[in-house]
């Protein structure tokens, strides 16, 4: 079993420079930390390329490893690499997978994400789009990196549930157009109030930047842009909120 | 016009101290950054006891400070006091409201947060409840104090549109039954799906820590336990987007 001792290892060095969109998308790496987040790699078909382990720190028994190239750390080298105040003592680096083929369907849902900046929010959009069955999530240009280490952590493993891609957000929604696939942009305080339409059977939501929304020239491209409204004194709500609301609102579930 | 050019100025040591909740209770004082912030506090009846702001920055113009006491600091006194990783240049030391008086009403709407622990959720939690007009949130034992200036921010100033105080969820939940105001326990894949659930004139909506939920002695409590149910393979929702969902369900829009 390899073994390193210095937070000066060569291997330190690339972990952290994972931890970069332009050098993750040169790699086709990216990495993950804890338990659970190892278990849903595995689980789902992501190549583990290596794992990382503090010493003193045991396997958790119900995970098969075996097989996988492991490497030990100490404390301190640990403690350099990860994201985490106090790190579990586990990383792993996986592949990129390849970008699934997404087919656009009249009875699927799709999410497209235009421009969303905070890790934290991404992450919980694709979370809370793998909770309501979304079939897959489209992410534009401008949008935070899905292999952020903060936004996997914030999608507890959902980021490896279903296809979330990197996409022109102008050819999904000629896509779903040609198709008849309703296509609901959002703008705050602008078109519909949510409550208004009914649920879909198929339906892509198109939702946007903390601060500037959803860009104009795809607000008009849509069938019909939407808005949760806004009854108390709070100037808007928060993106990954407002998707939910919309997401569980469009969901048909009879 | 006072003038703090080092960083171990006493007041430069208060004012890092007031980052913890311990000192915030004892000297009854908070502290908000940014000019949003303090336009916020400034509007909604918030005694602002000193302005720290760094030297070369203008006020913004529409802001009505005169009469406010100003310290100006050197951009490394701001860094040292600041927790945003770019500085506006502009803090506000606080004097912490009395707490309202919040009275039960048979047509208004309650939130109950039962230990929820990160700042961020609750914040959003705090500004999607200003955001559907609910009445007043309790925040009951164990639950992050509201002001946590990461809570403060993700409030995004609703922390001072509504009344948001401590309670003992026990006392409130027996008030609402006692006034026939429906009390709505949250309980992952436990009781009634929420979408079975009417909207509701007045109503309580009950949630809890993000890995324990609410705690069992307050669900018994309630009229009804509800969920928001999971139909792809994430585990759960975010608490936040789940507040979110079921806030805008509950609430009666016509």
């Amino acid at each position: 079993m390899n073994r390193i001792d210095s937070t000066k290892n060569p291997k330190v060095k690339n972990v952290k420079r994972l931890s970069k969109k332009k050098y993750r998308e040169r790699e086709q790496q990216f990495v993950v930390e804890g338990w659970h987040l190892l278990e849903e790699v595995l689980s789902h078909e992501v190549v583990v390329q290596e794992l990382l382990i503090s010493e003193n720190k045991e396997f958790r028994p119900h995970l098969d490893v075996s097989g996988l190239p492991v490497t030990v750390v100490t404390e301190q080298v640990m403690n350099e690499m990860s994201h985490t105040e106090t790190p579990q003592g586990i990383l792993a680096i996986c592949r990129m997978p390849d970008q699934t083929d997404v087919l656009l369907n009249q009875n699927n849902n799709y999410l497209f994400v235009d421009g969303v900046q905070d890790p934290g929010n991404l992450g919980t959009i694709i979370r809370t789009a793998d909770a309501v069955g979304i079939t897959a999530v489209i992410l534009g240009e401008g949008t935070v990196d899905s292999y952020n280490d903060k936004v996997i952590r914030a999608t507890q493993g959902s980021l490896f549930h279903l296809p979330v891609i990197k996409g022109e957000l102008e050819e999904w929604i000629d896509g779903c157009n040609k198709r008849a696939i309703p296509v609901f942009g959002t703008a705050v305080g602008k078109g519909t109030t949510h409550s208004a339409i009914a649920s879909q059977k198929g339906f892509a939501l198109l939702v946007g930047n903390e601060g500037a929304g959803v860009q104009e020239k795809y607000l008009e491209m849509t069938d019909q842009n939407i808005y949760v409204p806004i009854y108390g004194n709070a100037e808007s709500l928060n993106v990954s909120v407002a998707t939910g609301i919309l997401l569980y609102h469009l969901k048909q579930t009879i």
